[in-house]
């Protein structure tokens, strides 16, 4: 068996453990910050079986993968004359460390 | 050394903290959902020599088994006519994960 | 690749996520408690290339040494005669654990 901990943003957890949760992995969710200004994020323990792990890590990238969204910020003052312009921002990604199991137990 | 990595209802959390800290166990507290509704439980963190694990799982298992309570519902309405009966839930249970630790610093 | 979990006091959290950061070392920063009263702390996670690795327990070492503190408390009662006297306090400590990782992604 092999534990599997995954930094994920808040903004993909909810569906990632979703989709966990479908497909029969256990998901045990500790709150986290993380990064460079330290915003929330979410560490996810999971504990799979060799044969599933390649199963696994596809789920969380399909849900996880970086992606860019287009935002158009709001006017930084009601005055401002300059029309705010859409940016883009990169959401999602993922860190994910395997850990191999030396025991398990299930109580 | 091993670490613990055991994942328990918050219902059995403080006297398991309280059980191990008795037998000089040290013991770091992670608050953490999970299961199906993702429901409050508690992940605990402890190092532990080769020669204390099988000592340690079995206050874990003491503690925590899966055992069930006969509690009693409410009526669902002040109207209710049918007399509420009582029914069997189980509680507890842990799963616990045994990882191998490389290198232990304590500072 | 290497997965350092360290437990560090609340008071030299914010210090230690800084200095790692300015070190380009990503950390993932977990609430939790322990210790005899189970006070608040932090837990670090830390993935790190084996080549880093003294490095980084050497930064964890220089922020999180235990050192003294000489505190005067405040008299326990405002009718109180006996002055009060300075008392040394031991703060910092850490707890490292080291684990192998078989497997790392970046998504
Ligand atoms: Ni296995
Ligand atoms: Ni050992
Ligand atoms: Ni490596």
């Amino acid at each position: 068996m092999k534990l599997i901990m995954a930094v994920v943003q808040d903004i993909d957890s909810p569906k990632l453990v979703a989709e966990l949760t479908r497909n029969n992995i256990g998901v045990t969710k500790l709150s986290s910050t993380g990064g460079f200004l330290q915003r929330g994020n979410a560490t996810l323990l999971m504990g799979v079986e060799e044969e599933r792990l390649d199963e696994v890590i596809k789920i969380i990238e399909k849900i996880c993968r970086s992606r860019k969204h287009v935002i158009t910020p709001f006017p930084a003052s009601p005055g401002e004359t300059m029309a705010p312009y859409p940016i883009e921002v990169t959401v999602g990604g993922a860190t994910v460390f395997v850990l191999n199991v030396e025991r398990f137990e299930k109580i």
